[in-house]
């Protein structure tokens, strides 16, 4: 049975990087390891590791993006949590045969080799989760 | 400097706890270790520990506390995250130098020791943060 790790992320959608940061790099203390321009996201993501987790901060650069729309319609706050797995395609397999509405039904892969699917937050408690299964 | 540690958990609101633990608990795999009642906070509490934190489902045990107000108003979904803290007097006295707008400026004890406090999202990107420094 595939397993659940560890929380990967918590992304929080925010309009803009300065003033966000004010709060969790300046007062909390949070390190600012990395800002990084996402294209195949229309977003600009900035990482502050967190224990064994992060968070992310992540303020979309166009204005017609899903992430855009979200910012538009609810304002800023969080966006989804990300939970690392052992075997993504074994997790899939396991939320379908329990009836758990997926977004992405077939892992994706991203740049740097991980793969990734999205469950709808219809099956998840409101929640928007992604899985992780990072490249080996 | 007090330092953020790691995160402690995320809080999950929901209506009831059997259906979100066919998601959580029965597809996921994640581990049910505890189902508390919690009166101080007119809540039950479901805690499933999902590598160094914990996701916490909250179910509102009432229907006029400030949760079930929130479950109303919003439906299902986030309702926190909470950030484990070395030092939280020295952690509130760090915020409120920088301007960070608390919902307590002073810690409140819960009844294993721990302390903690919560800022207010207005100060945290639309984020409700509560701050945790475990008892010693």
């Amino acid at each position: 049975m595939a397993k659940i790790t560890k929380i990967n992320h918590i992304a929080i959608l925010v309009s803009d990087l300065e003033s966000p940061l004010n709060f969790w790099r300046d007062a909390l203390g949070l390190e600012l390891t990395q800002v990084e321009e996402v294209p195949g996201e229309q977003a600009r993501i900035a990482f502050l590791p967190t224990g064994d987790s992060e968070i992310e901060l992540v303020q979309p650069t166009t204005e017609d993006s899903g992430l855009a729309r979200y910012l538009d319609k609810r304002g800023p706050g969080m966006h989804h949590i990300c939970l690392e797995v052992d075997d993504i395609d074994g997790m899939l397999a396991q939320l379908k045969e329990k009836g758990i509405q997926l977004i992405n039904e077939v892992a994706k892969v991203g740049s740097d080799g991980r793969r990734y699917a999205f469950v709808h937050p219809k099956s998840a408690s409101g929640v928007m989760v992604e899985l992780y299964e990072l490249a080996k």
